[in-house]
């Protein structure tokens, strides 16, 4: 089958073994599938994965262990517990210490014709979600994630750092709750998005008050934590959404003088996302920068990877 | 009046002026007062502080905005917020932004014949707790003010990281709830301290399970958040206690992975602390190494700045 595989470099691959459905798992035929900034961060070594990447996608069900979800069409949790452990044990699977993740690690990904799940990763989908919408029910969930960690309501001053993929999906997450909620970005054009939907936006360069009750770092850069940390409020809250290579360590005596909570974020569920897409409360069509075919794989990547690119998408 | 003064080094004056109270402020006749790393701090030069040193303290009321109270034994909270701020108006003077802290910050502190205070920062001691259990108050409420961020109970398995002068107050304040606790540290003498009041122990050497809810780093050391790091379990919180000069950065995507919960924690409330020592609750006798006059104040920090000294009390 048809493959973007991740070895000593990107390759596509037109002769990669279909893979074959371990016990309790489903084999989907992947129709849709996006790039994430984990995907670029792998091609450059992170998490020394190799096999086919890709962890966002959508799929049509081929086999599965309950025969009546065959053509059904679904989207998938990507984290694959050991299934014996204590965090397993509490549905926590997320967090096992031996998990597999699709894409990501030990766990051959999406950027292919087929790829495997547990049945019990799998999530049917309404019909008024489309492909191309069903794509961010990963990456919305992760944004989400961060509305089971902490509580926000009408009085909490929420600001958004950043005005990529990842800050478009998290300001559109706390855009359905009532709290007070400001994205600061670079770019115009990307903040102009938010702002057609009612969220107030601001370029960073404008000055403001140390004044927010949570600050949420999507910058994905070294620099974004030390900006949280100016606008957060003493003892307020700073959620840590990206992984960066380097970071200025010093900045933790701010989080101490300040009693600063600091709360990394990563995955979240599948529902809540879904419902925000089911009842129009998000809208992620708009972040579809481009569509390739998976045999311009390479070239998508490459793509994806410009600056002001926001999402970019793969068709099988 | 005799003072033990921090300006470009470290001087012991004999002609200081004597503070006059502001308005709202009382006049303490210092008899006892602590040395603390911080104070080891500032005379490298953290927080750019000039004046007289000092902050944890025991002394006698000579005037005060309140008559009846003249006499009283009192200790005082250190942070001297400028009262007209959101934060202060809420009563956290803490994290007023343009706060005063006694001996740390725009404030002549407690290594001195007398210090001054706002009155409503004054607590009057009982009579069952001594000077040299009154002066050790003001640490030990910054170890009570973890159990005002989080709560524990049975289940909760808790890990304090040090066994120095911080380390000890720590352990005992968890002591003081149902917790599963344990300490880790370096040095065999000072764990047999907490061994004796029966608190589990373990030197860092021997191998643990990431299996802590909350690790608290008391190690004040640059490995200290990492080492925190390899002990948490995925999801639970770790307790940052101490400013470092330099930490490595990098541990943070450990944080945003495994979802961890990293609390800043600095001062705290004076009456959980009292309270345990009163009922007995907490031993901090134990902990003083020795007890200099303040005409040796100079060789008392420099005796407090060696490896292994618990507590350096100095007797004005």
């Amino acid at each position: 089958m048809k493959a973007l595989v991740f070895d000593n470099g990107l390759l596509l691959k037109t002769d990669w073994k279909k893979p074959v459905p371990a016990p309790g798992e489903a084999l989907v035929r992947v129709t849709l599938a996006g790039i994430c900034a984990t995907d670029l961060e792998i091609t450059k070594g992170y998490m020394g994965f190799t096999g086919v990447l890709g962890h966002e996608f959508v799929g049509v069900i081929e086999e599965a262990p309950d025969e009546r979800l065959s053509g059904k069409r679904v989207v998938g949790e990507i984290n694959l517990g050991c299934g014996r452990c204590d965090y397993c044990k509490h549905k926590v699977e997320n967090h096992c210490p031996s998990r597999k993740v699709l894409g990501i690690k030990a766990k051959d990904g999406a950027f292919a014709e087929y790829l495997t799940l547990p049945f019990k990763n799998l999530r049917p989908l309404p019909d008024n979600i489309t492909d191309e919408e069903a794509v961010f029910i990963e990456p919305l969930a992760a944004a989400f994630e961060i509305l089971e960690q902490v509580k926000v309501n009408e009085y909490t001053r929420v600001c958004v750092l950043g005005d990529g993929r990842l800050g478009q999906l998290v300001a559109q997450a706390f855009a359905t709750t009532d709290c007070s909620l400001l994205v600061l970005g670079r770019h115009e054009e990307k903040l102009s998005l938010l702002k057609a939907r009612g969220i107030p936006t601001r370029t960073i360069a404008e000055g403001l008050e140390k004044a927010f009750d949570l600050v949420v770092d999507c910058t994905g850069s070294p620099g974004g934590l030390s900006d949280a940390l100016d606008l957060v409020r003493p003892a307020g809250t700073v959620i840590l959404k990206t992984t960066v290579a380097q970071r200025p360590g010093a900045d933790l005596n701010r989080v101490v003088i300040d009693e600063i909570t600091l709360i990394g974020s990563r995955c979240g569920p599948f529902a809540p996302a879904m419902q925000a897409l089911e009842e129009r409360r998000v809208d992620v069509k708009s972040l579809v920068s481009k569509v390739f075919p998976i045999e311009q794989g390479i070239e998508a990547l490459a793509y994806a990877a410009q600056k002001g690119v926001m999402k970019v998408l793969i068709r099988v």
